[in-house]
């Protein structure tokens, strides 16, 4: 893009780096909405944050011999009053999203939610899910590793309840509120564990406690506001949510103990990873080998002929 | 059952212990159709083995103020001609069979390899799945652990099956041919490792060699007699042997590296685990624990409320 | 001790063993306060529990051939209202006690807490610990392994209390607060997991959830009922909790990550060993070896010619 | 090397480098046959493969002032119809070799497979060995690690045979046919694992079968052949080649379960250690340590004042 | 054997075991040298040794209806002056030797050290041979596991020897003084590690020390008593001693970082495994598996139709 | 610091680094009293140390446009016959010293030494103690992780002596004796280890020998000269020394086999520790976490709002 001396520029823009320098303003790298990259210089007093959106008004100035833009506005758009047509144009244009159909998907986990027969079970897993709704649709799955994009938490999500349709066709003897539920809870707090949708890190409080028992005390606090502290039922949600990992070095404190955490364990574990192999098999030509990959100890998979 | 000595009694039994003595015959614990325990005199010469069933004809005796009963003829039935419905009688009065319906597991295990739509995967499939089809829906899928009953092996391979069909749906870069023909291949040549179908023990090639070289070795030659030796598809099934165990110390000598080589590793790994925690918690009572499982790590699994 | 047939006893006995039986009582091996051994019969109807007290009101019978005492009343002394200092009198007649001047230890322990600067610490530690304080020094601080006595759990707790002072002064950077508030804090939930401080056995929610986990969650339902649910201080104190144990596989499902959580690891683990490693070597001659001694990894200790 | 602008230059040449640009040729870095290091410019539409050696006939030319030479001819020599003497020139200029007398190792090999008494083992391993002589001789025992040069797997094995000598002499109830078939048919399929014997890269079917499955599956298919499928000596001939890595993550499904695959074991694993050992130590000072070794994980060795 | 009341019977006896009880006297059961079992008495007062050889002079007395043999007189063969023929046909009867020709042992191991070329190699090696000579021929390599027999110690230093000349002529940048004088000296404080060379024990010394240090500090001290406490040749030695278990977990302290510690460490680690796993295949039946041993990960060898 | 051409400079600096070049002399890289630095030129026969102090005699000179300082003269203060207190001065200035009180250590460590009750763990000490102790109190802990800096190893232990206290007040079985004298003794041979005080490199007997194996030498040489070769009290320090570091893998060839070296393995294991992560979190600002510690498995810590 090539703007002129004194010409004012006005755009949404996401912001990529922030360098801090000696001036009295600092340089943002700033992508704009068609994906052009220009400079945006703050002023030392202004606060921005990385990979957030901003709405900026500016002024092009000649720095160094190149044409930065000199905030005299800018304001995130999770502060600005915009049409929602607006806010989802935009959120698509910065972000990277979970590649699912999430309304299908949010009336699918709904839907598993209202039939769940047990009464303690379904009270239990609507509150806590109603509490973090929002952000479950939003947040993803991971910083890095498996499902790290826009939504990520609720594709992962909807992919494992899906899976779980199968498993519970062929062993019969598996409870079937237990898993679904147990499947919704599994990663809800991972919403706590980040500190943001979009460009997470992880908060304090989420290398301290970690999403397993972020999620163990969530079901304690609940079950006890309901009256509901010494029931079985959130006796086993809460173990199943401290065991879906497994083992201890992988932050599980239990090795699953019931069936139903055991299926939710492979489920999760499954899905982590196949998700991630799907995506690195499409970055590599037939008849070659992926790069290594984390999730799978570092191991190359083949593209074959076969490989859709 | 009272005999008196001197009667005549002649039946169909299975041995289950063979006493060697000092006496000129020795005494086999057998077990009758009708779940009667007796013990039967076989001249030293006589050969029996343990877990087979015989026809037997005999004398009742006085041996030390006990009633035995002296073998004058001994047949196995696999050398007798039976009429079908009588050997199917024995089978299920002496040995524990698979609980699942294996005629319709047959049609459907036969009715995939049918639609296989490559024709090398499917040349290859079929032409092993014959070589071993009569044993294959005789042996058990391991003398102990998971699965040890007759049939067992085409059970595990069934539930396989159908687990795989929700896989499948779920992660469209998957190869259905490739899943399900390694699927019915993975772990056929099992009926080579073990000696029989009834009280499997290891043969030596078992132990030497291991059933999954022995897959990966009838690939090899069946894939060279039909001229198909270099095909991509001998290797890629091939791998998905040799790699099903994930782990070189659970018997593979690769990793999985291909996409559908690690769904089937999670697939076999979760049925024979599945099957067996469903077969503890049967002899569980509700609110305990069951006994340490051994496929799982000795861990104990509660039968809580919602178990079935 | 020989009673006649026909004698009325009366007395006191803790319960060590029931034996089920095809008759219509049971025989319990049982110890009295002497330490003499009898056999009381119980009606079938009753239902009694190894290592409790009891008050027994019994008829001397015969038994094939031996004396039996054949009860008519029984009755758990936990249910009679006894004088404090019977009581106490059974307790030490029946039980081992932790080695240690319980009162000192409590008045050491509430002086600790008393002295706490930061409110908000004080404050939740206080809560908790006025909740479980009765229990608290009863429980033992393991069913077996170290500590397995009454009161083990408030013995173990004030040596850890004792080593603190030690490393407070040789390391100024700690902070005095959070060292004693999660030293007395880090076990308390051993009261949940076991069901009883005599003879105690895992509670199922001990076995799915754990001390840990419970202890996290105690620290999350108090801080929220105290309006300190986003405290810096109640996440600290969680955080030593959970990562008390160091490594996932011995149940921790953090790692330490702050120096408070360190060094209660370092005196946690010094504690549990070396007060396993006296007991042993008190009952080993000198010059000779202890036995295998399981918290340390089965290693036997030389008793050598300066142990005392 | 000095060339001038328009000079026509013909010479032997090994490709180190091929350089893609956005030029209608691509740079390759070549070394002469007396060291020197020139750039030859490809045509686009040529394909050339490093690391082997290459007939060129050139025109300098000025590209960026700096003098390349242009191709109108560049022929792999192993498609030219050379003298054996100049093949064996040219072999020596450009590759590294095994440091040993390869036609004493080739007479020694020969007699004993000659001096082999069991009739079947001698058929097994002479139909094989013929199959794969030509390149056995020319190929590396590895990419990386021990022996990764011409001949490397020749020298290994004859290095082997030598060791096993001593060992057979030590122990009497070693057999020697099976110690000696199975050393030199131990490593024989690397030449199917690896793409050339100069610059070898692994082939796809070497990544997903590997060197130890297809040596199994060459002794099932020749046994086949010769009619000794269920022979004890390809079983035997088939054990020692799956279990000589010993530990699965080493890639062997099978430990050593006879005695002789556990001396070729221990000879292997000595003689791919000791040779590179030699290598690091020729390069180290006196009183200095070696360099990291790889294979002797990471440790670095001493070459003290009497090392050779 | 029977002998009547009041019968004096005077013979030599191996002690079994030491039966402690209630009487004034205690009951050994005792093997003769004809093989025959007997139950000799002890005073109460006296002192012996399980596995020791012993003079007793007895007479026989009916103890609860049996033969018993009250010794008067019981005197250890250590103490007592006989002719070497006696103790050595005595040796031979009581104990099990090790398979293998002492005296051309002892030749072999004494010209290894008279042809050490270095005279710092030499002088440390000699003076602690000499210092241990006698022992070195009687102990055993082990109280279990592998050469547990007498002179176990020298036929494993033997064996150990004669593979070495095969490593030294294959890789001729070894040392042969430092290989030779390193197996002479690597395990010769065993004899300080057991109590004695007739059914021995672990020492106090040998549990807390070990053999390992023992031997470096052996070097060391003889080091310094020979004015050689600085010379590289002490060093090299002792790192060998060090280092011949290879991991810490095995005992050395440091892993091999010359070349000679590191064959010393493949050729003790092959010898102490094929020296059991011979003995092992002598015990079983051809076409069948041994039991599982303990040195090889208790996996089971097949003594095949080739094994001698 | 600007010097001009032919400027005679005159000073006291450190060698931080040597260049070697293919001119007649090498350029350092050294670092003055005031911390300025300046590139000195030595003669090619000239031989200097990294890390030492140096007094040069200097003329400017230019080189390549730049000042570089031409030596005529350099010695190492070391060998030069200064007053006392300017070698503190230069110690000081150029070195990094460990933050206690050493002469108030040296006194608690001597009156240790002095009050020790057993004749014999005294004498073995004192004179262990004398002959390193000037080194002692110079040398570090380790060349790098814990205690990395002049005085590290006075330092680290004289924090374990006063942890010590504590633990002998809570645990009254330990013997104060071989609990003061074993950690004065644990690490005293790293003077060995490492070649010098400043600036240290481990010595090829450090690499070879380790600072465990040579504490045991030299107790075990001590010992010898002081007829205390078969005490039980050099026995039981030099157990100590073996088994501080307790595994294997980190060097220790026994684990502790009695209750003092238990302690002292763990006081050494908290103190090294502790001491670094106290020293990364005044490197850390409150509120963030640390840099990932080696010495605490790469974890990052907290500084939180209650850290000092």
């Amino acid at each position: 893009m090539n703007y002129e001396v004194n010409q004012e520029v006005t755009f949404f823009g996401r912001i990529d780096q922030v360098n801090v320098s000696t001036y009295d303003s600092y340089a943002c790298n700033v992508t704009c909405e068609d994906g052009d990259k220009v400079i945006v210089r703050i002023p030392e007093s202004g606060e921005v944050n990385v990979n957030k959106i901003y709405y900026f008004e500016t002024l092009a100035i000649n720095f160094k011999d190149r044409i930065h833009l000199q905030a005299s506005k800018f304001q995130p758009i999770a502060k600005m009053d915009l049409a929602e047509e607006v806010k989802i144009r935009l959120m698509q244009a910065f972000y990277t999203y979970a590649p699912f159909d999430l309304p299908a998907a949010r009336k699918e986990i709904e839907e598993k939610i209202a039939q769940l027969k047990s009464p303690e079970i379904k009270l239990i897993t609507e509150t806590i899910y109603r509490k973090f709704a929002d952000d479950f649709y939003l947040y993803p799955a991971a910083t890095k590793f498996h499902h790290a994009y826009i939504s990520g938490l609720a594709y992962h999500t909807y992919s494992m309840v899906k899976l779980a349709d199968g498993y519970l066709k062929v062993y019969p003897f598996l409870n079937s509120d237990l898993v679904y539920a147990g499947i919704i809870l599994h990663d809800v707090t991972k919403v706590l564990e980040f500190d943001s949708y979009e460009g997470s890190e992880y908060t304090v409080k989420g290398r301290l406690i970690g999403h397993i028992t972020l999620g163990s005390n969530e079901i304690a606090i609940t079950a006890k506001e309901l009256g509901l502290e010494n029931s079985e039922e959130a006796m086993l949600l809460e173990h199943i949510i401290l065991s879906h990992h497994y083992y201890g070095n992988f932050g599980s404190p239990k090795k699953p103990n019931i069936a139903e955490a055991l299926v939710i364990h492979f489920i999760d574990d499954a899905d982590s990873k196949l998700t991630v192999l799907g995506e690195e098999l499409e970055k590599t030509k037939t008849g070659e080998f992926s790069q290594p990959i984390g999730v799978l100890e570092k191991e190359r998979y083949l593209k074959h002929k076969y490989s859709k």
